[in-house]
């Protein structure tokens, strides 16, 4: 496949054209694009310029609201609603998260409910913003169900991914940012295109039926991380993110949903301050784990792969097939 | 191993008798009874009266302090900080948790950092009381390190477990419980004294391979559940329930301690009021939710086995080995 060198700019420029041109006010365009240049500056493809073609046709097709203007609808003690106006979820974002890091700074925690929008993208953007105000940021978001419960047959619910970050004086911030899913839906895809096996435990056939065959667990449900304990967390998304905000759960998504494209829904968002709970020298007992569990060889912190690529795009750029860069400048 | 008939109130009497002649004052004879009793009672017996020994014997040894007395030592905004006074954690419980529920059902949102207890038990009673009063519970503590990262060879953290729940208008809330080991300590050590496997993933040997030998694991090392991920989430507790609150991480806990019987660390536990998230209707969301899910046969909620041992107790007693019996009888 042809590849095409582009620099971070030039990233910039070619997603920001693209929201432009489908008619994307700047306030969307904007948070869009800069979503899309965090992927690529980090080198997590999967959520960078790849995400453009679909996240243009969901605009295009009037489902995602090209110039959505979140509102702070309700500040209830030290929790913010967001009314995300049916549009993607950074806009929301730049409208939540200041004030949710401005409460958690003064009060010591904060929660950000933001209702009605499409999430298309990965968590730890929006957590690294908390992070890099001194804060632990928090994050979960249900989608509309892949998964069954173990012991289940039916999809019950989405891959419904949680993010937590811890802030670093220096550097990127630790972030870890997973599916409660075994395994990302593309993974299941890609290896049913290719006629790969998946491992054991990543799905269930239509019958309920442990298997590898990915065209398989398509037809039937992919399973949670690590058994009944990652069906637990992927519950606890389901309602955090969804009642406990007055939002959908990953069925009531699907159940409101026309199937083309993403699907509306919530996310939950909290900021902690560790300097209120006690932890004046939080950063300080931080970096010292950290140089602990580096000393073991072969140890990985969460967020490292995209902390090692990080320096390095600003000035090398990034590469993606020729055949993207053209789609996305025909898009209209 | 002949079995011994108790009434809960006899439980109640038995161990509370105890706990009093090792000369635990009546604040905390109390409310190690309650947690002992509550275990009892689901017949998580594990947490139950095969403890008391255990716990008796801190006490006698003077590590634990019998007559702690936990104090509210700093309230920063929805943040409340508790000196644990070097006792067990349910005696700090008493004295933080009404005054957590009490703020987080003003503010939306509260947490509680408890520092300087022996956390000996599991970690839903104290959510279990937090979903009572109507709110989502979320909990978690540090223990000496038993668990090497994925990659690693070295000991890092401890089974670090998380407890998070959900309130119900009727019958006992749904709340997970667990380990971010692959499985708990006692199994490992329960494998190893009778000769068993364990399963694949549990743990490595001093060099670092994967074994299914449980006394290679318990010269080597535990591993988290669901490999990356759940090491992420023994992460995440180790600084959320240390630095974060000013406390001691795995590691940091195992350098202060002798070795000998619990070792003194914190707990984070956090309430959560989803009426002021949006969650008017949470409840209702929720119950809808857990009837889809039973709707499809065996899959089993969280916490649904306690729930179904709970009914039954009060009227049939629990059975506890008469060794054990005589054993708390006889302890001074």
């Amino acid at each position: 496949m042809p590849q095409i060198k582009l620099s971070l700019d030039e990233v910039d420029a070619l997603a920001r054209a693209a929201f432009r041109k489908v008619g994307c006010d700047e306030a969307n365009a904007s948070a869009l694009t800069r979503t899309v240049w965090r992927a690529e500056r980090d080198g997590a493809k999967s959520h960078g310029l790849f995400r453009v073609p679909a996240l243009v046709a969901a605009l295009a097709s009037g489902k995602a609201n090209k110039t959505a203007t979140p509102k702070i609808t309700k500040r209830a003690g030290v929790v913010l609603q967001v009314d995300g106006d049916q549009g993607y979820a950074p806009t929301s974002h730049d409208v939540g998260l200041p004030e949710l890091i401005e409460v958690a700074k003064t009060h010591g925690m904060a929660g950000l409910a933001i209702r009605d929008v499409f999430h298309f993208a990965a968590l730890w953007p929006e957590v690294e913003t908390i992070c890099d105000a001194g804060l632990v940021g928090y994050a979960m978001t249900a989608s509309p169900p892949y998964m069954a419960m173990p012991g289940g047959k039916r999809r019950v619910f989405g891959t419904n991914p949680i993010a937590w970050g811890w802030p670093r004086n220096e550097g990127a911030p630790v972030i870890y940012d997973m599916a409660t899913a075994h395994s990302a839906r593309g993974e299941v895809m890609m290896a049913a295109r290719d006629g790969h096996d998946v491992p054991l435990g990543a799905g269930i056939d239509a019958d309920g039926n442990p298997t590898t065959d990915p065209a398989k667990i398509l037809e039937g449900a992919q399973l949670p991380f690590g058994g009944y304990k990652g069906a637990a967390l992927a519950l606890m998304v389901d309602l955090m993110a969804g009642p406990m905000i007055g939002e959908k759960t990953s069925l009531g998504i699907e159940a409101a949903d026309d199937g083309v494209g993403p699907a509306l829904g919530g996310q939950t968002i909290f900021a902690f301050n560790p300097e209120m709970f006690g932890g004046a020298d939080a950063m300080v007992g931080g970096e010292a784990l950290f140089a602990d569990l580096k000393s073991d060889p072969g140890v990985r912190l969460p967020g490292d792969r995209r902390a090692a690529v990080r320096p390095t795009t600003p000035t090398d750029g990034v590469e993606i097939p020729a055949s993207l860069h053209e789609a996305i400048q025909g898009l209209t």
